[in-house]
């Protein structure tokens, strides 16, 4: 069995010997610019974790992984047109960079290499480990979508919030996990296991990730916080503010909300300090919490010896303990 | 053995049944708008045409032939988007209709819809169906971006665009006509004999298109003529004409190339006349049925009865000899 950080690297190296070389440059040169910008490789390290717990080998899973890396960078490569980003990860956007034309174009090519990548699961489990890519990659399109139609409306609910991050970014690492599984030879029952447990970290994850934004501390969080607050993102956060708020306090969330002229700072501070007096910042932490339980839960019913899933439990607490 | 039109309603009654009713709506509309407007269904076509020069049965081949459809359609989608085009077969286009961002997010949509029909092809040849599909999108992505980039170039050569005009068009059609024969249980080589049946079909059907844009019967065609020639396409009459003028005619030629203001049908009417003197209408029809001879012969050295190949050879020769 293979550490984590030994597992990266082999990703990395992999990654390094995928060839988008092919005329037209312009195709492809910004396929390999997404790739080899700074990503954590989460997606792919979770389904070597994955097959390892039931296989010795993990060489079947290599290729299927990076294809989960490349299809996640495709996603952020049209997202970020759609959300009009000029930056990812400190380097301008492929849109910005190349043209719009240009970030459609590679990214559909993006999406046809992922898809290369995932078709070289071994034959025995070819069939369902495209099955579960595709309705993975289906759900992570309805999820981008909702999240674009939350910020033009004026009122979103916990669960429909909750079904957007399931879908945008739980289905993906719960969809690495069980490939892994199924390519390591897994039981169904284990693989699902394994799916139910990155669809609960996933949940766990944004919900941290959007705590974060407000609670943390920058200089430990590596970026400025309150970003969501002066954008008026609807998050957790903000949805049960605005769900819970009520009197002068639901009359200065409005206010805040609605001000176009302000001094980020303020508005930081005046929002935060109405998180605090609803508790808002504990009620998101408690729900991560209590995802968080439901994932490792998942992950300590499934019938490996507990050795074998020592690996993916720590990734598992990294992510949720990160503070960046 | 059915006939053609049996099969296009085969593959028009199975498209209907395609569902595209998840939530988001604006996601999956976009789909079913596209699949809905009037194509002829040419791939699907030649997937069973295929299917059926070697099988009895082609139930097996028809959700991967309408995964052409769909991917086929995909296309158009997000092409129109890159070339800014208001509307398609008559009605306003996906980001007109709705929005480009929509557009972009649909199209991806549909790009895994079309994977999720591919992979329904049988276990024993899923993974060479699989190869020829992925090589065949990725080829197809290339076309579009050489497409792109030679509108910019004021140079393209015949071999450069003649390269093009595969990527865009004939691998498709090809991939069409491999993967049906591969699920009729085809052998590798008449498996190839038909994929270059369809590379050379396309070309000459490109070529004939380009003719047909200058030399048809509007009244027959369908469409007013000329329109390559006001846009400066750079179709292959164009890029041949640049080559052979001299003296009077090439700076006639590269008069009305950059020409801004000017009446239409004045345009059409002199390049056409350069055309004619240069003898550039017949060039393109020798080519064309330069292509066409190499096709039909790729089709009479499959190894199969004369009567398998009728249907196939019927709408090969109803592509070129279509008017419009």
């Amino acid at each position: 069995m293979q550490g984590r950080e030994k597992l990266r690297e082999i990703v990395e190296a992999k990654i390094q010997l995928l060839e988008f070389k092919n005329p037209p440059a312009e195709l492809y040169d910004p396929i390999s610019y997404t790739l080899n910008s700074d990503g954590k490789r989460i997606r792919p390290m979770l389904t070597l974790l994955a097959c390892q717990m039931f296989s010795e080998k993990i060489d079947d899973a290599i290729l299927p992984a990076l294809g989960f890396e490349v299809f996640h960078n495709f996603t952020l490569l049209h997202d970020d047109i759609m959300d009009n980003a000029p930056v990812r990860r400190g380097v301008p956007t492929v849109h910005e960079k190349w043209s719009v034309n240009t970030a459609i174009l590679s990214g559909d090519a993006m999406m046809v290499e992922a898809f290369k990548l995932i078709s070289k699961a071994p034959k025995q489990c070819l069939s369902e480990v495209i099955e579960v890519f595709n309705d993975t990659a289906l759900g992570v399109c309805e999820g981008q979508m909702f999240d674009m139609q939350f910020e033009e409306r004026s009122h979103v609910s916990e669960d429909e919030y909750l079904e957007m991050i399931r879908l945008k970014t739980s289905v993906l690492l719960a969809a690495c996990l069980k490939a892994g599984a199924l390519i390591g030879g897994a039981t169904i029952e284990n693989a699902s296991l394994l799916y139910d447990f990155g669809i609960n970290l996933g949940l766990a994850f944004q919900l941290k990730d959007d705590w974060l934004d407000v609670y943390s501390d920058p200089e430990v969080f590596g970026k400025k916080t309150g970003g969501d607050i002066v954008e008026n993102k609807k998050t957790y956060l903000l949805i049960n503010a605005l769900e819970r708020a009520e009197g002068r306090h639901e009359d200065e969330l409005d206010d805040w909300i609605n001000k176009t002229n302000f001094i980020e700072e303020d508005k930081i501070a005046a929002v935060k300090e109405i998180y605090n007096i609803l508790g808002i910042g504990d009620l998101t932490l408690e729900k991560a919490l209590e995802y968080s339980k439901k994932a490792f839960d998942c992950l300590n019913r499934i019938e490996v010896p507990e050795l074998k899933k020592k690996e993916l439990m720590e990734l598992g607490k990294y992510l949720l303990d990160r503070a960046k």
